[in-house]
């Protein structure tokens, strides 16, 4: 099992650290990706030798972060995981260097103990956020690069200071990043305002096949194989779709149904405050959180559609009694 | 001409003052109500009589705000406007009490000083940080219900802190009011994530009439008259569609054509840094600021189209040279 340690820990095994390969998990998002890069940078401005690991490319739009990848040219002597919360989420193509942990930093309330040892914050907005308190105590000057790194993971991981788990810290630790140099109006524009001509189209796509269900109380949006390949939309572009439906007003429920390679259907149920999105995911072997969680479904459009609907129209009568047909 | 004053006499009219008559801009938005509203509970907490006066009908979503309402229940005797650049923007079915403002508190660096003293700060993101850096020197508990009203102004005018004008300042108010009570998250899921039905609608024609030209540099959609009727979607609810396509990737002019009743067509037109959006409007008499403006076109839609393509044609030449055909 891991050791829980604290703050004062980790920056000793930090200060003391040689070769440090830092770990992002699979399919990188901002968050991963920035604690990496903040602590790549800061470790190489104490003289250290340090690189980052990802089993999946780097997406370009992240090349302001200059992070350095590792390739073989140290024999890494401490390994650090960023924002990984269990050990799957590696990716297999990298086990050789991820079969034993030393350290891992991460802000998941869900995080499996694999590491060695384990600093844990699930307050804390974004493992980014972690980092800059971090590397604040250990007297790290924060470089207008370390504070875009920052910044990186913070914002992504908040929606832009939009979503529930955005803190008065989180703020605050903002405003300390735009006064050390990082460039928050070009961020902004590359982490939330560029869609790519394919997203705009299975967007279309979306909205064409936007239903309403249960007096408006639900909404469902589908998307085929054949439609999400004829867009052309990359795998991590088509996420945060599935928050489209539920932010229509009146909408308790929202679901996304996204047909898999395999012909099942991935769902994603996202909700309101008072319906459980995890009980009904739980229905058909999946899981998640209160108000967003997934499952998948085999079977054609219509079955699918028709076996989460059955789901969803009980927990809304649970709540609301049984509709006038 | 108006006197420009600053903090300290600020609160010196407004300790002064009694039966404190608050106006709006018409066409409200967050931060002229939230503005409006934290002046007003402020200034009710100090025992003095005050009501919040706007030309138009408050959306129903700022209701939490308790904004009250003046409906001749005092006789004003002191006029404050807050977050209203210009006497035009009181909207004439006011201007019994708009002819003669005392005060104005003001983040537009466009204000054309019609009242008697102003109280400018164009570095503010809203008219709301004004107001929270001025309640706060005045020693006024920043209660819940203030805090809420602040918070409104200060995420809706900065896109909630994604747009250019988000200071570090408003991150670090944004961090005192979550301390303080606002209901961040509610408030967020109010001011950002309810779109209509009516809404998605227009947003599925914007997407069917999207069209890239010149490489991919320019993006156009448009709404005809006969759309936004059967979409059945506000006029106020159509106004940030007109980011939609400069958000797209490569794209450095988006354009929005709406048409108005009269048959023309209102042109929107968002740049990228280095393409002057006001220089392309002042060719059809329109004006704006330099990475967004607005004109208007006679005629119909395949003229206007041609008309406003021609000027982005000639912008986008100056930067890049002539395209291959």
């Amino acid at each position: 099992m891991t050791e829980v340690i604290d703050q004062l820990a980790v920056i000793g095994r930090l200060l003391r650290a040689e070769n440090v390969l830092i770990v992002s998990h699979k399919n990188p998002d901002g968050d991963t990706l920035g604690s990496a890069g903040a602590l790549l940078h800061a470790l190489k401005g104490l003289g250290k030798q340090a690189a980052v690991l990802c089993a999946d490319p780097i997406p370009a739009r992240y090349d302001y972060m200059n992070l350095e990848l590792f390739e073989g040219q140290f024999h890494p002597g401490f390994v650090v995981a960023v924002d990984v919360a269990s050990q799957q989420l590696f990716g297999d193509a990298i086990s050789a260097y991820t079969h034993r942990v030393d350290l891992c930093i991460d802000h998941h309330g869900s995080n499996t103990g694999y590491a060695d040892e384990l600093y844990l914050k699930p307050e804390a907005s974004a493992t980014c956020e972690i980092m800059y308190e971090l590397l604040t105590a250990m007297n790290v000057e924060i470089t207008a690069q370390i504070a875009e790194c920052i910044y990186t993971g913070l914002s992504t991981d908040t929606g832009c200071f939009l979503f529930s788990n955005t803190t008065a810290s989180a703020h605050r630790v903002a405003a300390d990043l735009m006064e050390a140099g990082a460039r928050v109006q070009d961020l902004n524009t590359i982490l939330f305002e560029n869609k790519s001509r394919a997203r705009m189209a299975i967007e279309l796509v979306a909205l064409q096949n936007l239903e309403y269900h249960f007096d408006g109380r639900c909404a469902l949006i589908y998307l085929t194989r054949q439609q999400i390949a004829a867009s052309g939309v990359a795998a991590n572009e088509l996420e945060d779709i599935t928050s489209l439906p539920r932010k229509i007003e009146g909408v308790e429920v929202g679901i996304t149904l996204r047909q898999l390679p395999g012909a099942s259907y991935k769902i994603s149920i996202r909700t309101t405050e008072g319906v459980d999105a995890c009980a009904i995911a739980r229905r058909f072997g999946g899981g998640g959180h209160g108000r967003a969680a997934g499952c998948e479904l085999e079977g054609n459009l219509e079955n699918a559609k028709a076996a989460i609907l059955a789901e969803v129209e009980k927990a809304l009568t649970r709540i609301h009694g049984a509709q006038e047909s």
